[in-house]
C-alpha cells in the first residue's frame, strides 16, 4: 500500500504542499509578476506623472484608510483559518484539492490585469487562451481540432459543470429543431429548395420526424445546402425575407410551447442514469422542458447506466412518436465516481441514427474528464487497457476503459478543471465536437448569419473570438482561462503529464478499496461494512450498520453520528479535526430494486425499514446515509511514520466507530444527533 | 472643470492607481496574507511532518519542473502586456476600471483557500459573507432585510449580470404558475381548502386569470395557506400525496410546452425597453419563452423606455388575456448608462394589480445598480433630490432621482460588483425583495418543501447556506464573496463610502458633456459632433459626421476610421495607445422613428441611407457606429499638465479627426478601413 517513489517525486513541485513546503517558491513568484504588473503599469505613459503623490501616502486621512483596509483584511484572514483544509490528505470530502502552483500563479497575476472574456476588446489575450483551453481538452478527448478538420471541435469555459450541462441541452435543443423551422419558413415564402440534405431530397419532401432525427452534423449541411440553394436562385431581398421567416418560426422565437403547438411535435425526452448530478433537473426546468420528460435510466450494480433499460426507454419513445433530445452519460459520478458505458450508449445511438431515429449524446465528465490524461498518450493515441493497466491493480476495466475511448463520439462534453484539473475556482468547461453548433444560437446580428452566409463570414475561429455571442454566460474571468492554460502547458493532459499525478489518486482509491476487507475483520461483531458500488475511478462510498441493527433509521443514525466527527464546522477550530469526509444518500425512491436488494442484504437491513413514506421515523428512512470519500490527494498513500494515510483514516474511522456505538444514542429514542 | 481636492484624497489609497503608485502597499498586504496562508497550513497536524522534504528541492526532476513552471509563467506575464489598461484614466471603453485595493487582495488570499460557495460544507465561511453581501445590497436598495421583516429580502452573487437575468425570469416563472399547479393539484386529489389566499374564498373558486395575476406576496401568502390548512384536516400521508399531484402540476415538471397546453394558458410576455442587454433576448431563448414573446417597448429621447408605450402594450396584453411574466426597466443602460422611470413603471404596476393584472418588476441594474450609493444615507435613509445635486451640475435629474428611490418597489434586481463595485471579475448579483421566492425553485428533497412544510423547517437564513439548491449555478468562487464582502466592509455602499468615489465619475462625465459645445466649435466645418442621448450616470455616446457627408454609411465609415485609433489591438503593444475607448451601434431596426429622425437632423444625414436592408452598401447602412465612453476612472478631472484627461482627449480626438478626414478613405470606394 504505498505509491512508486518515482510518482511521488513528479508530483513534489508542483503544489504549496500539506505543510507549505514550497511556500518560498510560490511567494518568489508571485511577488515577482505582481512587480512585474506594477511596472507594466508605469510604461504606460510615463510622461503623464503621477496621481498619488508620494507626499499624499503620509497625509493623515490616507493612513486612516489604509489602517482601516488592513485592519479588515486581518479580520478577513482571521475568519478563513476556519476555511476547510482541502489541500490536506486528511481531507478526502469534496471533490477540491490542493491547487496546481502554475494555475494558481497564473489565476493570482492575471487577476491583476482582470481581462473579461467576454470579447477580444475586454481580453485580447487571455480570450484566446480560453479557445486554445477548449482545443487542449477537445485534444484529450479524440475530437479533431486542426482548422480544416470537419467537424472541427472547440470548447471554452464555464464558471462550472452546471452550467456546461445547461449549455449542452441548449446546443442541442438549437439544432434539433432547426429543421421544422427551415421547412415552415420555406413554406412560408413560398421556396422550395432542394435537392438538400442527407436524402437529397427537396426541402419539402422531409417529414416532421425525419428532420427531429437528422444528426447534429446532418443539420448543418442541410442548412447549408439550403442556403447554397437559395443564394444561387434568389436575390438578396428575397434570401432576407427566408431567412426572417426561418428565424420566426425557430423555437428560439416561439419559445418551446409556441414551437410545439405550432408544429405538433412533442416534447422531447432527455435521458440520464438515476446516478446523474441533480443539476440536469435543475437544467430541465430552467430551459422549459420539464422534469417529467427527463426519464431515469436505472443503473446496475456498479452504479452505471443499465443499457437495456436504456433501450427500453428508446424503443418506448420511438414507439411513442417522440423525440429524444439527449442521452447523457455519466463519466464520473458525483456520488460514486463510476462510469457509464459510453461506448454501448454511442453503439445505441449509432443503430438507430441509422434506422431514423436519432438524439444527442452528451458526456458529463465534469468528474471524471480529465482521467481521460492517464489513456492518453503525448501523440495523442490511445492507450491499450494492457499497457494502462500496469499501473494499476483493477484500473481500468474493460468497460472504464472503452467508454473513456467512446467519449470522442459523443456531441459535447462537461469537464470541470476546477476538480480534477486543481485550478482555483471557477472554471468549468463546455466542449463540442462541432464547432459549427454556434451558428444555431449565435446573438450577433441574427440577420446577417441566420443562414449560414458564408460570403460575410470571417474565418470561424476569428468569430470565436467574440465568444459572449456563443455561450450562455456574459462576462466572465480571464483569469480562470490564463490558469487553465498556463496549467495545461506545463502539464500536458496526456499519461506523461497530468496522467500521471491521477494515477496516483487512482491507486490511492485502489489502496482504500483492499483494505475494507481487513477493516470488515477489525470491526467483525460491532459494525457491518460495504462499499455499496465498486469504485471505478477515485471516489469510494462506505456504509456502516451496527452488527445487529435491522433498521435503516436507526443506521441512518448512526452513520450521521460517525460523520459529524468528519464534518466542516465552521464554529470550531479546523485543527481539531482529525479527518475531513463527505457524506450522501442512497434514495428508496431512485435506486432500483435489485441493487437496493443487495446492499439491504449486505448490511442484514430489514427491507420493510427502507420506504418512499416512511410512518415511524423512529425505524423506518427513505434513504440510506453512507460515508463518501473523494480521493484526490496525491500524498494519500504517503502518510507520517512509513504509513499510508489510510491507514491512519482506518484507526481513526474504527475508534470513532467504537465511540459512537457505545454512546448509543443511535439506538433510537432521545439523544439522536441532529442531522448534517 | 476639475475635482474637489477633498474627493481626490480620499480616492488616493484605494487604488493600486494609474503608475501603480500604491504598489508597496499591494506588495506587503499580498506577502502578508499568503504567508498567513501558508502557516495556516502547518498548523494543520503539524505532527504529520513534511510531504515534500527539503532535500527534495534540490533534485534535479523537481529544479526541471520548477524552471519549466517558471519559464510558461515568463511567457504569461510578457503576453499579459498586451492586456487592456483598464486601471489608466487614459481608458474610456467598456464597463471595467482599476481594482479596490481591499477587494483585489480579498481575492487573491481567498483563493489560495479556495473555498466553494456551493454549500456551507465546502465554505464555513465566505458562504455567509455571500449572505451578507446579498444584504448590504438589499439594504443600499431599500429592501427590508431583517431576519424578522415579512418580506425579507435576500441575495447571492452570480457570474455576472447575464446569469442574474436568468435567475430572475426563472424566480418569477417558477411563482408565476405555481397558483395554477396548485389548484389543478388540488382538484386531481380531490380536496378544495378554503378560505386561501388573497380572495379568501376556496382554491377552485380563483379563476385561472386570478392565479396567473397575482403577486409574489400572495402567490407566498396562497401556499401557505393552502399547506396551513391541509395539514390540520389531513394526515401526512394524504398530504404527500397533494404534494406529488402539485409537483406533477408545476412548469418546472410540466416544460412550459407541457404546462401552456395542459391548462390552455398563452405563453407569457416580457417587457423590456428597445435600449435593453442582449441579454435579455438570450435569457428568453435558454428560458424556452421565446423572443417572440420579448415585447420591446419604445425609449424617448433620453433612451429611457418610454412610459405611454408601456402602457399601450400593457394593455394589449390585457385585451387580448395574455400574461406579463415581468417588465424589465434598465437603471444605467449597457450603451447609455440612461436610467428607465422605475417609479412610473412601479405606479403602472401597483395601477393595474389593483384591478386584477400583475406582472413581475424586474430592475436590470447591472451597471447603475451601485450608484444607489449615493443616494443612500449611513443611516439607511434616501437623500433628497437638492441635497444629491449639491456635489454635480445637472445629477440627478427628477426621473433619475425618483427612479433609484423607487428600485426597492421591485420584485428583484440584477446587479453587477464586478462593474462600479471595482472588484475583479466574476462578480454579478441577484437580489429578491421576498427570500421566500427559493422555496419555488429549490432542488433539495421537494418532498420535504415543496408545500413550505413549516414544522420541518430549519430557520430560513441557515436553510440559505445551502446556496447551490436556490440558484442557477453549480460551483462557485467563495474569493468573489470575500473581494465583495471586503470592499463593502470598508467602503461602505452609501453616500460616505462608495457613493463618494461614484461621485466623482458622474463629475467626469458631466464635464465630459459640457465640453461638447466647445469641441463643436473647434471642429466646425469639419465634422458634426452629437450626443445622440444626453447622459443619465457616466456614460456618454458621440456621433460624429463629417461636415458634408449626408451618407449614413459613409459617417460609419468615416467614424470607424476615427475609432481603429482607439481600439485594442491584441497584436501591438499597448503603449502606442493614446486613449482607448469603445463604440456601439443605433440600429434602424429598433431605434423609434422620432429618435432616428432627431439623431439624423443634427447630423445632417439623408434620412434614406439609414435603411433596414440597406441595398447600396456604399452609400446606406442599417445603423450609425458611434463612440461610446464609459468614465469610471476616478483621476479622469485630474490629468497631466493641470488638465483633465478629457481636455487632454479632445485635443487628441480632433487631431485623429483631421487626420481621417485628410486620408478621405472614408468617402466611399477603395481604402475604407476594415469594421472592427
Amino acid at each position: 500500500m504505498s505509491a512508486p517513489e518515482s510518482e511521488l517525486d513528479f508530483v513534489q513541485p508542483w503544489f504549496l504542499g500539506p505543510a507549505a513546503e514550497n511556500d518560498r517558491m510560490l511567494e518568489e513568484l508571485v511577488v515577482e509578476f505582481l512587480r512585474d504588473h506594477a511596472y507594466w503599469r508605469r510604461n504606460f505613459h510615463p510622461e503623464d506623472g503621477l496621481r498619488i503623490s508620494v507626499g499624499a501616502r503620509h497625509a493623515q486621512g490616507f493612513l486612516d484608510t489604509q489602517a482601516r483596509m488592513r485592519q479588515e483584511l486581518y479580520r478577513m484572514s482571521a475568519a478563513l483559518k476556519r476555511a476547510v483544509p482541502f489541500f490536506h490528505p486528511r481531507y478526502v470530502g469534496h471533490m477540491t484539492g490542493d491547487l496546481l502552483i502554475p494555475g494558481l500563479v497564473a489565476k493570482l497575476i492575471t487577476t491583476l490585469y482582470n481581462p473579461n472574456n467576454v470579447s477580444e476588446e475586454a481580453a485580447p489575450v487571455t480570450l484566446e487562451w480560453e479557445l486554445q483551453v477548449g482545443e487542449q481538452l477537445a485534444r484529450m478527448f479524440g475530437y479533431a481540432v486542426d482548422d480544416d478538420a470537419e467537424p472541427c471541435a472547440w470548447g471554452h469555459l464555464t464558471s462550472g459543470g452546471t452550467v456546461a450541462n445547461y449549455e449542452a441541452l441548449w446546443n442541442l435543443r438549437s439544432v434539433k429543431f432547426y429543421g421544422i423551422a427551415l421547412q415552415s419558413g420555406a413554406a412560408r415564402v413560398g421556396i422550395d429548395p432542394g435537392p438538400v440534405g442527407p436524402a437529397a431530397k427537396p426541402l419539402s419532401a422531409y417529414t416532421p420526424w425525419e428532420l427531429l432525427n437528422l444528426s447534429v452534423d446532418d443539420t448543418i449541411a442541410l442548412r447549408r445546402d439550403v442556403a447554397r440553394a437559395l443564394r444561387a436562385d434568389h436575390p438578396p431581398e428575397r434570401f432576407a425575407e427566408f431567412a426572417a421567416a426561418v428565424r420566426a418560426e425557430r423555437i428560439e422565437s416561439l419559445g418551446t410551447a409556441g414551437f410545439f403547438m405550432k408544429h405538433g411535435v412533442e416534447p422531447p425526452r432527455v435521458l440520464v442514469s438515476t446516478s446523474a448530478h441533480y443539476s440536469w433537473a435543475k437544467g430541465m426546468k430552467v430551459l422549459g422542458l420539464g422534469t417529467a420528460n427527463l426519464v431515469h435510466v436505472a443503473v446496475d450494480d456498479r452504479m452505471r447506466m443499465a443499457v437495456p433499460h436504456l433501450r427500453e426507454e428508446l424503443d418506448r419513445a420511438e414507439d411513442e412518436g417522440v423525440s429524444v433530445l439527449a442521452v447523457v452519460g455519466m463519466l464520473g459520478t458525483t456520488e460514486f465516481g463510476t462510469v457509464d458505458p459510453i461506448h454501448e450508449i454511442a453503439d445505441e445511438r449509432d443503430a438507430r441514427r441509422a434506422r431514423g431515429f436519432d438524439f444527442g449524446l452528451h458526456v458529463d465528465a465534469a468528474w471524471g474528464g480529465y482521467l481521460t490524461s492517464v489513456f492518453r498518450r503525448p501523440d495523442g493515441s490511445f492507450r491499450e487497457r494492457d499497457e494502462v493497466a500496469e499501473g494499476f491493480r483493477y484500473f481500468p476495466s474493460d468497460t472504464v476503459h472503452r467508454a473513456f475511448e467512446a467519449v470522442s463520439r459523443a456531441d459535447s462534453i462537461t469537464v470541470d478543471p476546477h476538480k480534477m484539473g486543481y485550478v482555483p475556482y471557477p472554471a468549468g468547461a463546455f466542449v463540442a465536437r462541432n464547432r459549427e453548433v454556434v451558428d444555431f444560437i449565435t446573438q450577433e446580428a441574427a440577420y446577417v448569419f441566420d443562414l449560414g452566409d458564408e460570403e460575410q463570414e470571417r474565418p470561424r475561429r476569428e468569430k470565436l473570438h467574440n465568444l459572449g455571442q456563443y455561450i450562455l454566460e456574459g462576462s466572465k474571468p480571464g483569469a480562470s482561462a490564463a490558469a487553465v492554460y498556463v496549467t495545461h502547458r506545463v502539464l500536458p493532459l496526456d499519461s506523461d503529464g497530468l496522467g500521471r499525478l491521477l494515477g496516483l489518486t487512482v491507486r490511492a482509491c485502489e489502496a482504500f478499496y483492499d483494505s475494507v476487507e481487513a477493516a470488515q475483520e477489525r470491526l467483525e461483531g460491532r459494525v457491518r461494512l460495504c462499499v455499496p458500488f465498486q469504485p471505478d475511478s477515485n471516489l469510494l462510498c462506505l456504509a456502516l450498520n451496527p452488527w445487529n441493527n435491522t433498521s435503516a433509521a436507526a443506521m441512518n443514525r448512526f452513520s450521521r453520528a460517525v460523520f459529524a466527527r468528519m464534518r466542516v464546522d465552521g464554529e470550531r477550530p479546523v485543527q481539531i479535526k482529525t479527518f475531513i469526509g463527505s457524506y450522501t444518500s442512497l434514495l428508496k425512491k431512485t435506486l432500483p430494486g435489485d441493487q437496493t436488494h443487495r446492499i439491504l442484504t449486505g448490511l442484514r437491513l430489514d427491507p420493510d425499514t427502507l420506504r418512499l413514506l416512511p410512518a415511524d421515523p423512529g425505524r423506518e428512512a427513505d434513504h440510506l446515509f453512507i460515508l463518501r470519500h473523494t480521493l484526490m490527494n496525491p500524498w494519500l498513500l504517503a502518510g507520517p511514520d512509513d504509513r499510508s494515510y489510510i491507514d491512519h483514516y482506518w484507526d481513526w474511522l474504527v475508534e470513532v466507530i467504537d465511540e459512537v456505538l457505545a454512546e448509543g444514542g443511535w439506538r433510537g429514542g432521545t439523544g439522536a444527533p441532529a442531522a448534517p
